[in-house]
């Protein structure tokens, strides 16, 4: 073997079972290693730290697999500044091109760091360099790249931070030890109740995903009353949770208070109609403005001021006028909403929650509520790392949320 | 083909689809049909009837056909007293047996009609005839069959009614029209709470069939509360939630005035102490009577003086000394609780749910709660007529039902 | 109520269910009938006819009643022209536009019937006539519709005919009468393997939709077999496909003629700049002729000269250059690759599969193939009637396929 | 604090993430620790060792972490005999009771470590002393438990090994880097089938236990196939799977050589009448013998002189007269047939599943099929240090299966 490279990492190394990934990976590239030092703590609680030395075939093997252990918090120990080359091609990143992952990244130019400003999975690192010798550093969509970018390449000049797992006070949420089945369920919306309000409390804005299941689960009253209560600062979704709800409100009966699910029942012809009718007014808020549109969350969201942005899909019908039918541009939409989240819950949706997941920054908590085991998992495990997965009807769920966070809800 | 008979029924028979299945039968059954008349009622609530000839091969493949009918209702015109033959052979039917369904069913002895006592799955039917002329028939499972018993051969002389679907605004917990995921849950456990009040109110008993799900997913206290309050007048249910429960009561830490699943993390061995603890004692009654077992869904039913039948299962560890190991006399333990129950909650559990819609009446009113949508669907396709599928998690729902039927719950 | 109208189906109504559910249908729009009149085939197999007068509040609630029974073949007595409606707004059909379904549709313009060119499911009907009096009618969807174009209206003049169901040797695969779990999956692969066969024969055209799945559970090796065997015409997917195939042809490792799916488990590092790679050449194609992709599906589906059509999703990486990042696009595109086909395979991956089901004639038979039950049920539910679904790997079912249909397949 | 105790662990602890499970133990026992040693391999693939001081509040809490800790593989440093205690209450083990795992565990007696001769999870430890000495040590489930038994109590004089994990050859099969559903399944059946080959030329027996799936998925055949190429020892499961089985032998039609499903779908009249007749025969051997029973699954087993135990459960129609009524009893049959197994296979079924796990060595090479995600990964959670999980059709499976291992199978 020829290239080789000393890298290190710091943190609670054992009770994370992170040292095991990281060995796995080296020998999943077909990569070597020594491990140079490790001080375990001596105490419960201290931190620990390894130095290990990964031996590749050949540098261009060597640079992914330590751009791959970057994505474990493991760090290169040598210092140099980060490389560059410029994008030729538009849409095309140049070779040897650094993939990032969603963590907190800082990358060294002309002997300085510089935090990556918008943390995100899989994209480029543009380095923008101003005449006055201001430097930024933010990702790009493969995508989006245009010829002349300055692109980083290799992992030399990078480190990653792996944020600290989850404290110990929400344990009860950790996958730890358990099937995500196997939870005090009513325990578990009492700590998203309370993450959601320290976000708030703090500042930050709450982010929703939710996908057509919420309206047909009955749930629309509960979303309304938290986007009336303040609890949804932004809303992503496709057209069907849009087209759903905006069916439900202009075909739905009123069930003693509750939204019926009998439009549903109908099948397309309800929901084509639908469409169409927004579509004729022009959008969804224009809906609302001309007295069409009564009711339902997508209502809720236009009076209450809140952002949403919906991306289409293939299966689309319709699509409602909102719809981003490009998924490149919506992908940009959401892109341009990601600022300041401190709370993110996925519901009941799997598209939309992943593409959510590759661009919120892996710093911000986030819950995903699926009935399906198998969606939970999935986005649990995609680099999320403050990531949460609860198997619940989403109907229940959102009820037993609202119970917890909008004053006199079901009481009046 | 040889043999024929003429068959009748009555019904709803378009709506609900009946008919269709009644054809599939016949062809399944490798016979043939001549509709001789067909009764469609005129306006949209009148009933319709349908009588049609069938023929077999031979009487013995008719008489098969015949049974296999009146499992949708379809009765023999011709009017004869029931066949009897009597077992030989402890534990086997005579050949060519009536298997029973759990519907209404009359049996025609000596000219007069008799109904039988117990209703329940895939037994045989036995007539007692005391000296003075008495008549009674009675389920009977395989393998309490006695020799010298007299069992029913054959279908003739016997006549099914299948329930009345369930009522119009019952109408959101139907099957029809949509999976068993896409309800309002909200109403639908609203639902459910007025099926059991007014169960109760007709003096009729409640039962539950539970598995450990309930522990697992911290649903204990609501249990408790509802057991307290009257909702729960027996439960079926394996060694392992009465185990889980005990453990918990007995491992479990207090969260704040949650019941918490940490016990369930610790692995088996928590377990089988807490087994080994209550085989100790003697029994469950006694471990609550000695102080031992002080909370729980367990305790809760033996203070309340509530009855409860445990029946083993291969995987079972320990067990707890009042599960009973031997199947058969477990089944014979709930067919002893079967009576007077007007209404059934089946809750993350399938062998003991599928066990108990087997030998419980057609006529009551059973809802089955299950986070895997095959097994609600499973549980509702097994000749319940009046069972209900809801695919949630069984902790959210009972907190719901808790919220509903039980006065200052979670508000004290 | 006020509108009124007499229907008429014929067909094997009471085989099949549908006259239940045609009833059903008029209860949930809360209209009346009453029930003209009903003759029932005398014999098993014979046919059965009913004529039935609906009643609605108004014409509107009656126009739109009409069209939903017209999805279960049900169509009007009274013989008149279609009404048509011009088109005001660009994507937006006019008021009480008629709401397609994909079943043979035929359209009654001056006196003389003329046949939907392409049935599709969620779109309008437009009419264009041409100066010599040459009319054509055709499914255009929402989005697609421009001003000025002649559209259908209300449900005068049309006529749906709902295709016989599969024939009796098809039996095994019909969801009648057992869960789609419980059959044996030997014979239903032997099935499929005819019924492509059959197609091929007839010289129609064989249209496959996939989703990564395919890539996942190594089932590469034998479609790329059936590729080159001639038993794929068309492809349908996402970008997931397609980059796993390309990241595991660049990637993969080779064990003993196995692709391996060890490229997979290195998550997304490999397949971004595989992605980029592949855009850098220009297009899948490119990549094939510059030799830097050499084998696999796509590969194979560019060497042997067949159609793919990929179309993009939110939470796609980079996505490939063949991919339509307009959803809207992407679906004009797979409309156009529609014509001709005779029988169509759905593997692993519902979005697509829902959008081809839509754009498919109803009577172009499907398969759905997935570990999913739910995803097969909500496929299978969706109008497709004749789709059959399978619960099963799709690893282990196009290993089975490609043993029955590829002469010499792992063999050689 | 006041007990205190060194432990040490040695192996691949951080490869396999064992040292932080152990970590997550002594923290969840409310337990506190010092690591007094680490020596971490200096190259790849070099064990590592640790030693650590567990501090625990009182010697009851101590004792039950280091049984605990026991179950990882993590041993006292100091060498003492173990204690033990009588047994006083038949059915009871003494307080304090050991509780096993199926690890390979040695006992030190008197100064000389003993093997245990049956390793088993959830049992007492009961050591017997042959006047002469000699000295043995075997795993008693509680309920088997005798008065003046001498069960070990505590953790002292005990030693676990932990088996190594799965060779680099069985990788793909391994749950790391990737969800059950995500393997190329032809090579992982492969791999299932060179393990049995492997372990039937070292002189081992093969287990499988099997549910009623294998004959529904029409995968009777394939098993009959492998019973008759000398590939099944002996088999556990229930009434359902030789039910359905005898059901499918009296009642099924036969298609072109398949085994039909169309007895399942005549629903139970079928399966009580099928019972009835085995029952009247006696046992499954004499109806084989009378010529009553001449196909099927348990034709074969009888006809080959395989060993089968069917043990009962709450739900089984009849039960057929081989099944163990007594769950107990039943459990006491199958410990009887563990000896020599080298291979076990577990398909399709849940709770006997389960409970071979428990009595199964963990050493033996295990592998759990089923369609549903969520049995897999529950069996190849339960403590099965070698357990397999695969996420497929059973039908599809076996086809493939005996395709590999059974010489013109199919081709005949």
């Amino acid at each position: 073997m020829g290239a080789r490279e000393t890298v290190e990492v710091t943190g609670h190394l054992m009770d994370s079972g992170i040292l095991s990934r990281v060995l796995d990976d080296i020998r999943d590239y077909g990569c070597d290693y020594v491990i140079e030092q490790f001080d375990v703590g001596h105490e419960a609680h201290d931190p620990s730290s390894a130095r290990i030395t990964v031996e590749a075939e050949d540098d261009t093997s060597l640079q992914r697999l330590l751009m791959r252990l970057q994505t474990r918090g493991v760090n290169q120990v040598a210092v140099g500044d980060a490389l560059t080359a410029e994008a030729e091609i538009p849409g095309v990143l140049p070779d040897g091109f650094y993939a990032t992952t969603n963590l907190e990244t800082r990358v060294r130019i002309g002997g300085a760091w510089h935090e990556v400003e918008n943390p995100a999975m899989d994209c480029g690192l543009v380095v923008d360099e101003a005449p006055a010798g201001d430097v930024r550093v933010r990702t790009v969509p493969m995508s989006d790249v245009e010829a002349g970018m300055r692109c980083v390449v290799g992992a030399s000049g990078i480190r990653v931070s792996v944020p600290r797992p989850a404290p110990v006070d929400d344990g009860l949420l950790a996958a730890r030890g358990g099937s995500p089945t196997d939870r005090p369920q009513t325990v578990v919306v009492r700590q998203v109740a309370d993450g959601m309000r320290q976000a708030r409390e703090a500042g930050k804005r709450l982010l929703w995903v939710a996908g057509p299941g919420v309206v047909r689960t009955g749930a629309s009253q509960a979303l309304v009353s938290l986007v009336r209560a303040g609890f949804v600062d932004a809303l992503f979704g496709g057209n069907a949770l849009a087209a759903h709800d905006v069916e439900s409100a202009l075909y739905g009966t009123d069930l003693g208070g509750e939204v019926s699910a009998a439009g549903v029942e109908h099948g397309h012809e309800h929901r084509v109609r639908a469409l169409n009718t927004v579509r004729k007014a022009g959008s969804i808020a224009a809906a609302v403005e001309a007295g069409v549109l009564t009711s339902g969350i997508m209502h809720a969201l236009v009076t209450e001021r809140k952002r949403f942005v919906l991306v289409g899909s293939v299966r689309d019908e319709g699509p409602l006028p909102d719809v981003h039918t490009d998924v490149l541009e919506g992908l940009r939409a959401m892109r341009e909403e990601i600022h300041d989240v401190g709370y993110c819950l996925m519901l009941a949706t799997q598209h939309h929650s992943v593409a959510t997941g590759n661009i919120l920054p892996a710093t911000v908590p986030l819950v995903c509520v699926d009935l399906d085991p198998a969606t939970v998992t999935r986005l649990a495990d995609r680099g999320t790392h403050r990531g949460r997965g609860i198997v619940a009807d989403v109907g229940l769920f959102l009820e037993q949320l609202s119970l917890e966070l909008v004053p006199d809800y079901r009481r009046a």
